[in-house]
């Protein structure tokens, strides 16, 4: 059978991309830097879906069936030239490529992890770097970790090279644990790499005073981490708790879900497509409750950390873990019985090596169920008679890893047709080393010379609905105190209900003193009971938006975070909220900011809705060393699109394997 | 050994109390309402905890220790005449009255639920209510089901009589199914009861129209439910769901908490008691974590539910739980295996009838550990080494049903030293009549015939923090953008963090937009690490605030919802957000806006916070006919207040009964 067009790309497929693409540029050199699948257009896509939704169970409509397309990513290396970026779509079945691009050189390709390690080995190489290096004086048994990051936004005038910069720690060798957390001994050197030279071009000397201090001068001591403290994490370095018992999940009839197919997942009346790319990580296509549309595509689409350190060059740290080196390909390998308990469904991914070779990016995503308490619950007090269900939850999960920090990602569907958003942050927070006994406006002294600097967080959610079908309509309801009034609100008791449609693409934001709340409508279907069109609504998360200074390249770059929420026009491979290009960028090009200034009918359309929430993290002392999971979540509910409570039909039994403790409170005393 | 001066008061003391009661008022009718424990006043029982905490293990300070009050609430009945309510505290242990109050005729004491009873028997007597309701026609096998409701606030000018409304439902008998769900068939009369004559003494009204309808016209024929539609819950009259798998939760080695004395709760480093009264149910007190103190008392206090129907007598739907009928009383007797799962340990409460002998009310807390996912987890890149552990959580949940509605209260503890406050709202929505057909601007049609009213729920939740010590600070810090200037922020990315004290006490409001957080700090004790002074914060939940006009009763009687955070200076037995006395109140007196209008100085001082959040409730029809968890959470997380996250002790060891999924999905396939 030919897989799904949502399916993603296999290895086999992968490799038949790869080798198009080589036949093509045979006579140079090619690095690759990614294939992955190009999903159809969503007008071929929608005429195939039809079929499928209408056709027989496992039947698939080929004759609609769109091409399966690979993206392929690839530098093309010249002698002594800067290498051209490449992006061509092939088509995997006819063998053949359908379309090609030379990529501007003004733009940067995301980065691969394996210029990570080209940094690494020209910090080795430099003179410059050693020279640096040798100012320091580590006491015995410290061994330098260079640890590289992005470069940030490119100051304005500078020259558009691809750079990357090293953050530099020291890390304690002694115990001979490669583990030892070395973020505990932060050095104040940042070499920066010429990309395409491979060499160090520059070392950037780091302030390290605190409150009252320049933001240039230079404050240390050449004993730099002589004042800092072990800050260890890895068990045997620990002194662990010794009391927690286990809770074990155990699922002894299997799962309620089923997956086909390696991409459909069927679920509690949920049905749905998950696919797996470098850039977004796991992305949910086509769901269904109960053979009813509600979302064609939902992805985290991106996301920005900027610091807010203002000492030169800490404007620089400034990622965007989306665009610019791939969620997906920092997705970590999934464990059993640490990431997730009970019974667990795991998905593979594919990654390419820069031989274009691909391999298998084994247990990128997980799935399981969870109990999460009740679902809903009512008591007749008359006859005593409780009726209570629990609130199963589907889950599906990915987690990345970006140097120092982490994000586990979720969406999760419930019984009652929630399908919510859930970001975790954890990993251990950005650090520099600051001078013994000082303490800084820029951040929090977590430990020992270490400066935890204050930063943001600020996620976007890229949401294409399908509410009954592609034509939906944004609107936003809010809830508003009403003047006390003899004829309509004789006790003042009274409020009003506004609302208000989206006519126009564009930025809006929460506004939670007025319980705004955004409702996805069609409004060619009614609710049979209500009368109101069918919809689903969410509240988005009130959070800070950027704090930036308007037209400084932080803010520039991340235009998408200016609104909590953003409504576009469909347009086919609009994905990525602060742009297809994020790397070394000074403003947000092609993201969502431009999408919404085009200023496009958004009424009975095929829309887009943009969610950016996030987190203002002033770092605490208990985020060190590694920090409590930080949680959010963005609820999308049905709002008079069911025409009951979906769970009501949840069956309500008593679950046997809970026990009353028992009189020691460590023993169980009694089965049920 | 003599109970600690926590503990909930048993059957025996409470009996004492009673007789001490009835001895002193021998010559007359006492009809009880509550006897619960007056708790200690607090200058005594510092001195007893500070002896406590110092002392060996399982030794009692007991020269120290407080007395053993009662507070008893109950009527002198007259011939004839209405009756005084009394409130008296008794020493349980000398067996003696120490205070006695006879409570002004302005005041009503909060409702017991056998005068709901009585309102039942006085609609069924009731010549005006039989000719009322005959005007019904109700289809045949159909029966009145009255259900009693506090009558809300007074109206300006009424006569402050004791009275009781009934909301009037028909139920459907012909299952022979006493829990067929009756408020999908709502009559639109509301009988009025004065309680003191036991009688009914108006029959109001209600208006079934919808928009552009009247506010107080009869529009609706005598077939008053014709177009009412069964909209059953309870599994035997639902087509339930098949294919839903159980998920088992075990704790082979038992709990990780212990309970002691049957109020000491001690876990992972968490100390603290717990005690139930008839008015707040579950309460907190003397929390601990490692030996540090935190906070001294934790209560949900109060809660209002306006309803925002401007048609009269709609304005007077407007419940305080809490103070009208007392969370403790209305606590459901929590079933093992569907309220929570795992190993579980109950608390019993105790309850008086009118005659004043005391009960256990059984099981009303349950107490039990959850596991919510990944607690912090980091992968170092370069060694592959990922260490992750679990984020368990120990729960104290009570659930509480008020005639349609429910809510599930939970104090949740973590290894991370954050404690969470969580409600979730679930039941069934408070709906009325409407005319087929029509819709309404007041609330949305749930089912044939049913408007399900637009409400708001604020809730307020009281800390009475003990950060390491009872002298304590409130301020909140804030993010706010900086100017771009070349010398302080060069490149625009700074943004500074402002900290304001509050100095008096008085109402604040969330401000999300600029990142608000309150700290509740300890001035005189500096985090060795970072130099802060150690502190808990929180982020108040902007949610709406009150939508009733300024002025009307309904807000006069709701004043504390008018800020999200209220801080006061501490007096003993100033407990509840909308004061002493709520039922029929027209203005909170003696509430939270009271004491905070005292403009005490509160630097460094005993202070409480309190905290208004809630839900503005435009009901969907998914609410229907039992609505699905809404949940909200406040928590409050250290700050400054350990030298690292506590939580980095936690094991991070594989759960080895989690399996991976078999190909079939439904069976399990291999084990770790």
């Amino acid at each position: 059978m030919a897989p799904h067009p949502f399916r993603t790309l296999d290895v086999e497929e992968t490799r038949v991309a790869r080798d198009v693409i080589l036949s093509l540029h045979s006579d140079v050199v090619v690095d690759f830097r990614e294939i992955y699948l190009q999903e159809p257009e969503k007008a071929k896509m929608k005429a195939y879906l039809d079929l499928e939704h209408s056709s027989t169970p496992g039947q698939s409509p080929n004759g609609k069936r769109p091409p399966r397309l690979a993206k392929c990513q690839y530098d093309i290396i010249g002698l002594d030239k800067i290498p051209e970026y490449h992006e061509s779509i092939v088509d995997v079945e006819l063998k053949k490529r359908v379309s090609h691009e030379v990529v501007s050189k003004d733009k940067q390709a995301s980065l691969t992890l394996w210029e990570f390690q080209i940094l690494i080995e020209a910090c080795k190489k430099s003179e410059m770097f050693q020279k640096a290096m040798a100012e320091l004086k580590l006491p015995e048994g410290f061994e330098l970790v260079v640890e590289p990051w992005p470069y940030g936004g490119l100051d304005l005038g500078a020259e558009n090279r691809r750079y990357f910069q090293g953050l530099c720690f020291a890390q304690d060798t002694r115990s001979g644990n490669a583990d030892s957390n070395f973020y505990a001994y932060p050095l104040p050197i940042i070499p920066i790499m010429d990309a395409h030279k491979r060499e160090i071009v520059r070392i950037d000397r780091l302030a390290t005073g605190g409150k009252g201090d320049s933001l240039t001068g230079k404050t240390h001591s050449e004993r730099i981490i002589d004042h800092c403290q072990t800050s260890e994490y890895v068990p045997e370095l620990v002194e662990l708790r010794k009391d927690l018992k286990p809770i074990n999940i155990t699922q002894p009839e299997g799962t309620s879900f089923k997956v086909t197919d390696e991409s459909l997942i069927e679920w509690q009346k949920w049905r749905f497509r998950v696919s797996f790319n470098p850039r977004e990580g796991a992305v949910l296509h086509d769901v269904h409750y109960d053979c009813r549309s509600i979302i064609y595509r939902l992805s985290f689409s991106e996301m920005t950390v900027p610091y807010a350190d203002p000492r030169p060059p800490f404007h620089r740290k400034q990622a965007f873990d989306f665009g610019d080196g791939g969620a997906g390909n920092c997705a970590n390998n999934l464990s059993l019985g640490c990431d997730c308990l009970g019974v667990i469904k795991y998905f593979d991914g594919v990654v390419v090596g820069s031989d274009g070779i691909p391999q298998t990016h084994p247990n990128v995503i997980c799935l399981h169920e969870q109990d999460n308490g009740i679902g809903w619950k009512h008591t007749n007090w008359r006859t005593g008679r409780a009726v209570v269900t629990r609130n199963r939850e589907l889950v599906v999960q990915f987690i990345i890893t970006l140097a120092n920090y982490e994000y586990v990602f979720a969406y999760i569907f419930r019984q009652n047709g929630d399908l919510t958003v859930e970001v975790r942050a954890t990993g251990i927070v950005s650090v520099v080393n600051i001078d013994p006994g000082k303490i800084s406006d820029y951040g929090n002294v977590v430990s020992g010379g270490v400066l935890a600097q204050n930063h943001q967080h600020i996620f976007c959610v890229r949401v294409d609905p399908a509410i009954d079908g592609h034509k939906n309509t944004v609107m936003y309801e809010e809830s508003h105190a009403a003047p006390w009034d003899r004829a309509t609100n004789p006790n003042g008791n009274f409020y009003e209900v506004r609302k208000t449609t989206v006519n126009r693409s564009g930025g809006l934001d929460a506004a939670p003193q007025h319980n705004r709340v955004f409702k996805i409508i069609n409004s060619s279907k009614r609710n049979l009971v209500s009368g109101n069109p069918v919809a689903y609504k969410f509240t988005p998360p009130p959070t800070q938006k950027l704090l930036a200074a308007p037209g400084s390249i932080q803010a520039q770059r991340a235009l998408f975070a200016n609104h909590h929420v953003w409504v576009t026009k469909y347009k086919d491979n609009e994905l990525y909220a602060a742009g297809r290009f994020t790397l070394q960028s000074q403003q947000e090009v092609d993201g969502v900011h431009d999408m919404a200034k085009r200023n496009d009918g958004v009424v009975d359309e095929d829309i887009v809705i943009w969610n950016s929430f996030g987190l203002t993290h002033n770092p605490r002392v208990e985020d060190w060393p590694v920090m409590p999971v930080d949680i959010f979540h963005v609820n999308f509910r049905p709002a008079d699109f069911f025409t009951a409570n979906p769970a009501i039909d949840v069956p309500s039994g008593k679950n046997n394997s809970s026990v009353l403790v028992g009189k020691d409170c460590c023993k169980t005393e009694q089965k049920l």
